[in-house]
């Protein structure tokens, strides 16, 4: 199978509207359910930094590298999971208040957070050969928003922050929301994330989970949690489509998970 | 064997004096050749963001995975290596800025830096039990002094840092000199890193190399570089120190890197 022309797909990501209006297309294989920061921008990072620096600003310390392990998780996940593992327990007022100095932090860090490579060019492509996909992310409509404008993703595609559902990863309900967006049977959707919490929900949704190295998780530790294959980054996926089920023009048949 | 007293353990590193002043006492186990950057201070994440800042301010994106799989490196291998895989040259005179603007980016950062747990007590305890140590980075001793007073390390403790030779990890030259300072055979040294080029450059000084998660990396990552253990922090490796072959006071027998 010949690669996807990643030149020539670098094209605005809202040049087609993926979902419900591309029903009438041909099926070009599964539909995408991305995450967000760390799998299509570089933010993992600076959420880390974040953490640190709320944390650090509650009289709470915590290595750096066991805030790494836990971001990806939703907000409230992260925090009981933090806490538990240095045996503090918090008022719900203290939680709130961490998350809003997380919050503060994080604003003052967002502009230097970057496009990962090939993830405009990944999204576009998939639009452009009428594979549908949806984002799902454990962060908020409002922090989302952002990001999803410094994506230029269209208003069309469908998009399940952490407030539309009522567990965030590694519960399942982020994902099966977003496969329901798109009206696509989760059995048919595979699952793209960076962290081992968007894989431990793939496989508790029964999708298919692909990871991504690009928040900076080990390849093993994304094969444990239950990837099915580990990409470099959004650029790299794209390079490799053909071993997720996504058929390109040269092999027009498709719809299976299977290459 | 009875486990270290983590709690009676927390006096100053400064306390007994490793290095040639030990020569006298009984031999307690292998000496300990430490990385600084991720082993024993947690900063590994800031230097991360350091080299981030200051190659995006040069107008080269790098995602902060790359980077943070790099760091550990000497500085000069570090940027090509990270140069190399996207394809850039660059002129020595932008690389000296390169490196100018990372230091004053993390000098800002600097204040933000804590001591990993357990690593003032994991020294103070091999210094109590007579087991020689000594420092090995790929830092300049510049950048390293501020770190070494931080930790409340005496003088007396040999420190060796990228100015001091030839090359720096992955090359052996750092640990060899570090054991050769010690006076200990570099058959008889444990190496402890948290990078996979602490773990490479043990592995080819003929050291035994153990690793730490602390700096981020995988557990598979630091296993397949060669880690003969793994733990979490220095803590945990406080906590295991009879797997590396250090005897306590209930068996007094020892000098073999075997448990």
């Amino acid at each position: 199978m010949t690669k996807p022309p990643l030149h020539k797909a670098a094209q605005s990501v809202t040049a087609a509207q993926p979902g419900r209006g591309n029903a009438g297309r041909r099926k070009a294989g599964p539909a995408f359910l991305f995450d967000l920061d760390g799998t299509l921008v570089d933010s993992v990072y600076y959420h880390v930094l974040a953490w640190h620096e709320a944390l650090d600003s509650g009289g709470i310390e915590l290595a750096l590298w066991r805030i790494h392990r836990s971001v990806g998780m939703s907000g409230g996940l992260f925090v009981s999971a933090l806490l538990r593992e240095i045996g503090l327990e918090l008022s719900p007022e203290r939680v709130t208040r961490l998350h809003q100095a997380h919050d503060d932090v994080y604003a003052r860090l967002a502009p230097r957070v970057r496009v990962l490579p090939g993830a405009k060019e990944l999204l576009s492509y998939l639009t452009s050969v009428g594979v549908r996909w949806a984002i799902a992310t454990s962060g908020m409509r409002q922090s989302a928003q952002p990001v999803l404008n410094f994506l230029e993703i269209s208003q069309h595609v469908p998009v399940i922050t952490r407030d539309q559902v009522h567990r965030a990863k590694p519960d399942p309900d982020l994902f099966l929301a977003a496969a329901e967006r798109l009206d696509v049977p989760i059995l048919e959707s595979v699952v793209v994330g960076d962290s081992i919490w968007d894989l431990l929900a793939a496989r508790r949704a029964r999708a298919l989970g692909v990871g991504l190295l690009s928040g900076g998780f080990g390849q093993s530790e994304l094969e444990r949690a239950g990837a099915y294959r580990v990409y470099q980054d959004p650029a790299d996926l794209l390079r490799h489509l053909d071993e997720v089920g996504v058929r390109t023009a040269s092999t027009p048949t498709g719809g299976s998970l299977e290459p």
